[in-house]
């Protein structure tokens, strides 16, 4: 979860990157990303206020989102309307201000020590510096036998709250130092045993703890040395489109088939998707106002104390630089894909420019999208689909991030898990033969996914804030639910039947998936019937999942709270954009979808936003290592009562 | 899931088609699909021992697998041991009969009164003259105008078994009739409200239920008709693989990348894979001895006659002629597929060729392998899949059945489930807007599809039979169960581990899964330690998946127990093969995997088979009208702790 090793040594060179020639339109939409000049009207609005304080961070610079009414009133010709939301963080002090940036002014200024804001570089480089320099640290590491500190690097990384007294009102680290001689990828080369508590703010050691010397594993990690060898007669493969692709693109708004849409790079919540609409018959449809990730949550599940703490709140806490990080052609994205870049603030505010941070191409794997065999002839039609990918890399972890839009009216969110696992050295070589996870075993909280190296176990919790618009902003949730009931007839004593829940409020709409009680969920728009007498209407359904086995009341859960739920339905707030509230390190949990959801509010027939969560347990195996390969994960939307036939039907059969 | 209108009407030609060319090369492993000359030879065997009963029909030829230890023994040269299992039937008499090939000679005979055959077309095309010269079927049209009953095709079904008095012995079936005037695909268009119970054996009408009339729905059901359009600026794509596929086929041998196997396709159990091996540096390690589907079983609900006594086991009730129906190239398959011809038995045991009934092909939709950015470059490799794909076909549903090999040594099995859905004619056109399935209204135990056209509401569950050999053949089944464990650190106060559980016998097997209660299933080999210390294995991931709702000890539940649980495992028996039993028609449920089970046998390293069950419910939508998408579905079977890194690190870039 930490910064790599390079990016640390690059990050003063980072600081002074050189002014931006691209991203350097101005904004065309409400909804579009902030460009290059925005960014700069930003640091000049803030500077010429006069309130910057010497040796200020920019922690964040997000667009703030217009309330939905400005954005659907909104047409070509009016003027643009734009505000930006600025975290700045000066020893201690979080600083919330609001910039609008068309009328270039200050709108607020608010100055809070109840929060902590996001990690950023370069403060993990200053802790790296400060930390070396502790003579404590000095001779911790020479006990192990380290005297040259040059390829030392020691990463602080928030602990989550606990709870603790000593953590009031402070920025607590706790720091390990990573050998990296002789190795490019770093992960693995922790030095356990030895933990350094830091505090963030005052830029200080606090305390050194020293669990005793474990030999740094010497696990084979550099993958990028491994021989590389297609199996023998392996031929070329590749998705082909010779006349190009389907689609188009006009500013941040795609077109593709019967879609409609729109999309923005976000620094914190990556790919945002808005405006999503259908084409039927010669109208377009509106399903989705806005559908991105809002937080994720992967905490670890070993007991010592170095790992207890690892409660990684990954979006809000790591998005400084922005979460997302470059696709590579042809293994990212297939050949026939189109890329986007974007930008995202560094320390002081400035944008950077990032290439290669989304692609967008069609797919096609082979599969049909419907057949039938009927009379000796089959019909049917191949499935395309437009897929939008993005990659946020949050230290060793990838998740690669799929919109998928397929002309059944399906958009299909998925989420494939690579990257490296997290590990730690242990004296043993191997697992005793015992069995897995025995008491005291080195292996009791994880795996041996190589000699010397456990795999700590983990969870991955994405929740996925999603602002359906069924035909229009008032929705209703409804939930189906398949219940058994009971006959008389002598041919059969049980069926199951779909009975209608609608939910009032939030709290009626918390859903937990069981098999034993299935249920279908709806979002429909009570206000457009059908031709065939039912509301219009979208279902969210899920695939695989997992719900998190902690107690709710233990400190990361609280944080992490949006995880105790499947679906979670809110009404429409522009400011409830993060599960797990704006400032997840070191929060308490007091903010996000468990606390706003408390008040219970009405969601029958008003604006309103469905909160899916996707999460799965992680026990590392050694295929795991040194690189996972791909974990898919999805959830699907599907059109339900929405059009009044399949609306792949009159498809020709080429895909 | 009845028969085709125009197969009906062609049956009598399918009876003497000519004789076949293709599928003639002797079988040149224990493990083939019956050839050509085999079929003559069992065909010669039976008429020669004098015991075939005129007017007999062939309802079976299978081949009858060798015990595996023969199999494995065997090698190249060796004489190849072959048998085949044939089910006999006349006036309401089954014989089981085994015929040794290569010996030419009958090896047992058995007449039974106590089991049911599964249905054939001949039976179907029979019963549906016999019906309309019923006079009270007449009568009965004819109050509903229909007095011209060319266009009229009445469809025998069997009704499970409901312990009704009057079926004990008998083989009752349900018929209703169509109007296929003026349509091709004939589905939605049964005359509802009137039943007909006929003796399937004595071929007669029993009784006419007539419960009104009901005007056959008009909704466009000729998918056919539909206007094709591409939406413009469509352009072409596909898979690409210019130098040709990377794949080699040996007979039935396949060999792609690390992945060896053999694959049959069988009449009624379609693609059966086996010997499935992985290379590992220069070895190849066994993980499947055979995989394939080993049930269906569709109930539908809705308490009327004709819609409770739905009940599908549909790969032991309808497979004569094959289950598996044609694949049409770039609808079901890409352009760079292979396609592979199969043989089913007509109703004299007389081999009939059906082309395209499965491909074979490299996958590749822009997906990566695997991924990892770090220090500005980006790692990976591009995920190719070998794709062996059928599609069984039984009456309006599609399966899609596909057998996924991946790099990383995962075996992904998939259903995609199209076609078109089963609807009744109701005399309200639409919805009253009072809800769904409120008491009483048309759509109670449904949803309208159309006008006056309601999907009734129904599952899916097929059981996949997983002959695990992991590293050989005595493996064990472990369930590693993620517990919760309270801690007392000030930091934090839960984990979760993960606790063992060997299974030693059937029951310990069970598996029934929960979110709150996760597992992981892995299929082990405890003589075979890896060098990490644990004994090599296989998981097997759920997908998305359905439990049943109903009364376990109903009728039709105790026919479909194998849905009961989502993983059953059981000691190898080569006579296990049918989750349902060999005769599924009209059962008490007194074969199949909950009857095996029952005896509780060891299951601890030993050679082991386990049971998977994928389900999910259906209620149908306007968007699955006329024709369904593709609803997919998947598990996945992958190493764990069976090889000692990612098998993909290796992998160049390129896909």
């Amino acid at each position: 979860m930490r910064f790599s090793r390079l990016t640390l040594l690059a990050a003063t060179l980072l600081m002074f990157s050189a002014p931006l020639r691209a991203q350097n339109t101005p904004a065309a939409h409400p909804l579009d990303s902030l460009k290059t000049q925005e960014y700069w009207t930003i640091y000049d609005v803030l500077r010429d206020s006069g309130k910057l304080p010497e040796g200020v961070i920019f922690s964040s610079v997000l667009l703030h989102e217009p309330p939905k009414d400005k954005v659907l009133a909104w047409k070509p010709g009016d003027p643009v309307f734009r505000e930006a939301e600025v975290i700045l963080t000066r020893k201690g002090v979080t600083i919330e201000a609001l910039v609008d940036i068309a009328g270039r002014r200050l709108e607020s200024w608010k100055e809070r020590s109840d929060v902590k804001p996001p990690i950023t570089e370069g403060e993990y480089f200053e802790l790296n510096e400060v930390i070396k320099k502790d003579p404590g640290v000095i001779e911790a590491l020479k006990k192990r036998g380290y005297t040259d500190l040059t390829p030392i690097l020691c990463f602080s990384d928030p602990v989550g709250y606990f709870a603790l007294p000593e953590m009031e009102g402070r920025r607590i680290m706790l720091a390990e130092c990573i050998d990296t001689h002789g190795v490019y990828s770093t992960w693995s080369r922790a030095i356990d045993g030895l933990q350094i508590e830091v505090d963030g703010t005052e830029k200080k050691v606090l305390k050194i703890i020293d669990q005793g010397v474990v030999p740094v594993t010497q696990a084979p990690v550099n993958y990028q040395d491994f021989p590389l060898a297609a199996y023998p007669n392996t031929t070329p493969i590749s998705v082909a489109q010779p006349l190009g692709a389907s689609f188009t693109v006009k500013g941040s708004e795609i077109s593709w088939q019967n879609w409609r849409f729109r999309f923005r790079l976000d620094p914190r919540l990556g790919a945002i998707v808005n405006l999503v609409s259908i084409r039927d018959g010669d109208r377009y449809r509106s399903v989705l106002y806005e559908g991105s990730l809002s937080e994720l949550y992967v905490p670890y599940m070993d007991p010592a104390l170095n790992w207890a703490t690892r409660v990684f709140v990954d979006a809000g806490e790591y998005y400084h630089g922005g979460i997302l990080k470059p696709l590579r052609a042809d293994v990212d994205c297939p050949s026939n894909a189109v890329y986007f870049s974007g930008l995202a603030p560094d320390d002081h505010g400035l944008p950077v420019l990032h290439s290669q941070l989304a692609c967008l191409y069609e797919s096609y794997s082979g599969d049909p999208a419907w057949r039938h065999y009927e009379d000796h002839e089959v019909g049917g039609s191949g499935a395309r689909v437009l897929v939008l990918r993005t990659a946020a890399v949050i230290g060793n972890y990838d998740y690669v991030l799929d919109w998928r839009f397929e002309r059944d009216g399906n958009i299909r969110v998925a989420v494939g898990a690579t990257g490296l696992i997290e590990t730690k050295s242990v004296k043993a070589k191997k697992a005793d033969g015992g069995g897995h996870s025995m008491a005291g075993a080195p292996d009791e909280f994880g795996h041996f996914v190589a000699e010397n190296t456990v795999g700590v176990n983990h969870d991955h919790f994405f929740s996925f804030r999603l602002d359906v618009d069924v035909d229009g902003t008032s929705n209703s949730f409804v939930a189906h639910r398949l219940v058994k009931r009971q006959l008389k007839n002598p041919e059969r004593k049980s069926i199951w039947v779909a009975e209608p829940f609608l939910a009032k409020t939030e709290k009626d709409a918390f859903m937990d998936l069981s098999l034993s009680k299935p249920a279908m969920w709806h979002f429909i728009n009570p206000n457009v019937i059908g031709p065939l007498g039912y509301p219009v209407g979208y279902e969210l359904m899920p695939g695989a999942t997992a719900a998190p086995l902690l107690d709710p009341d233990d400190g990361p859960q609280k944080v992490g709270a949006f995880s105790n739920h499947q679906l979670w339905v809110t009404p429409y707030k522009v400011d409830e954009r993060f599960a797990a509230g704006i400032y997840p390190t070191a929060s308490k949990g007091d903010d996000g979808l468990a606390i706003w959801t408390k008040a219970n509010r009405s969601i029958e027939n008003t604006d309103i936003v469905a909160w899916y969560t996707l999460g799965f347990h992680h026990v590392p195996r050694p295929e795991d290592w040194p690189v996972m390969p791909v974990m898919w994960h999805d959830f699907v939307l599907r059109p339900f009562d929405f059009f009044v036939q399949s609306p792949v039907i009159t498809l020709p059969a080429a895909p």
